[in-house]
């Protein structure tokens, strides 16, 4: 299985009332705000983790879907107010070649409909009536800011563990793909087995995407990707290839003087550095660990379409190019 | 009843327990972001809010305070989330003599230490496992974030309605009272009578509040204050003492065309000419008449300390002066 429209078969129903739901929500706010919303909404995004939701929901046989649906509309409204809020920090003009709110409005509109997208995601899901899942999710808003704040304070810190970095990588990531997988089992009324198998999915399929992620920045066509090769680096942000190959492949310390430079042509040496060595390929080695556990946590459910196509999405997040 | 002291007495235990809630609120972060927090939490407000809602819970005989006093919580990590926002928004480099996060820490981390601040106020809220509460909750952080931005969008527009700003100084300031003292009804389990009265009293404090502090703009003392004169107008927000002024103590067009010139030193002139006309006390005439349906709102209920106290916060909003 590899095509996005074959992965998404199973639950087309559900995102196009997932799509319809999302459009509402840029309703009923007032003129101004509206007409931001609607550009934000309207940059359709790959939708993988309102898919999540929307599969994990199919192992219960609960035929309802409007609960799921609910949440799915909640994650990407969390993931775009997210998303908002990361385009101001980083002063981003464009992403997947559309301009950012700040870019458009500046800095301040972004933070309040940033602010406004993150409270209407909250009210979306207070609308499931499902207090674990309300909590659940104000606990992953927690995990989103603090992942993006653990990015600052650990920038250019070439120390950190490799524990750390993967905190960081679940805060920022892995912590609202594991939400999303989890919930949508708990809005079919899945039994607590289903539920954690879920989560343990949702956990891996996000790490695995995040590092996936980290690897494209050093090795992704920046055409495709829209951004410069590194970028990361340059900014401090340090991430799983560096980490490997400080570790492995520096036995004359060449990246590390160059990385201790921090200086912007160093770091951009140092970025050859990386692509030149194999911690491109040892880094996916890491990920592909993750994706098999989000693999192994399918194993013991039947093999129906909606469990194909989270198959199918794990590996699409070990395919992907940008 | 005049002192904070003598209004606070039926809440002693209670404000008690919430500031040591609020402390732990910054625990089991991380270590930079522990250090952010206790730089917020300690700067102690004057509590109004929280104390709304303690006192509001005072009405139905239950003497379990647990769950007002975990809304009192999250009510004030709500506020404080608005003004680190707020002030990241306004540059502003203090608040009641205490330097900003935006202005310690930049305003990108303002942008994220807010947003955690917003979610771990939404967990909190979540621990009261009332769906109604957390909705409500949910919703004034919405009203809260469009609040500021019909602030931004609607700056400069000296023809809007009274009616835009009666809502936009809801959606910024009584929205958050009225939550408060809704939901501190709410959970002492009060029958829906005294919830509205609550919501209705919290509602007209609110918004007596936000048209003192409107007033206050114009005829505080810069020093006792913390910011100067007219600021609001001068950065182009157009509040009750300036529709007054060039509604009915305007005959010669004067105040219009410096108001229309919008540069500084007109604007500045503008705020010297409202200062010297009666729109003030006429201001003050309106934000008495909410804190009238504030007060009549509570004529249902017995003589207890908490009625007097609420009393008390609907006078004190309009006699303080910063």
């Amino acid at each position: 299985m590899t095509t996005t429209a074959e992965i998404y078969a199973p639950i087309q129903d559900g995102l196009a009332k997932f799509e319809e739901h999302l459009r509402k929500a840029a309703e009923g706010s007032n003129v101004s705000l509206e007409g931001c919303l609607e550009h934000i909404l309207h940059s359709t995004g790959k939708r993988v983790r309102p898919a999540v939701t929307l599969l994990a929901s199919k192992f219960a046989g609960k035929h309802d879907e409007s609960l799921p649906i609910l949440m799915a509309s909640a994650i990407e409204l969390l993931h775009i107010a997210t998303l908002i809020h990361d385009d101001a920090v980083d002063k981003s003009d464009t992403r997947r070649g559309q301009a950012t709110i700040s870019s458009l409005f500046g800095q301040d509109i972004a933070m309040l409909v940033g602010d406004y997208v993150f409270a209407k995601s909250a009210t979306v899901v207070c609308d499931t009536k499902n207090v674990r899942v309300i909590r659940t999710f104000a606990e992953t808003i927690m995990a989103l800011a603090t992942g993006e704040l653990r990015e600052i304070w650990e920038a250019n810190d070439w120390e950190q563990t490799r524990q750390k970095y993967f905190t960081r990588i679940f805060d920022k990531t892995g912590s609202l793909f594991c939400t999303a997988a989890e919930c949508g089992a708990l809005l079919s009324d899945a039994p607590e087995t289903t539920v954690q198998a879920m989560k343990t999915y949702g956990y891996n399929v996000g790490m695995a995407f995040q590092i996936v992620d980290d690897i494209i920045d050093y090795e992704g066509d920046p055409a495709e990707v829209g951004k410069p090769i590194g970028g990361d680096l340059i900014k401090g942000t340090f991430t799983l290839p560096a980490m490997i190959a400080l570790e492995r492949f520096d036995s004359k310390s060449t990246l590390k003087n160059l990385m201790d430079a921090k200086d912007e042509p160093s770091l951009k040496k140092a970025v050859e550095y990386i692509r030149s060595t194999e911690a491109i390929q040892a880094s996916y080695v890491v990920a592909r660990e993750f994706q098999k556990k989000a693999l192994d946590a399918l194993a013991p459910f039947p093999d129906i379409p909606a469990k194909r196509s989270l198959k199918g999405i794990a590996e699409y997040v070990l395919e992907r190019r940008k």
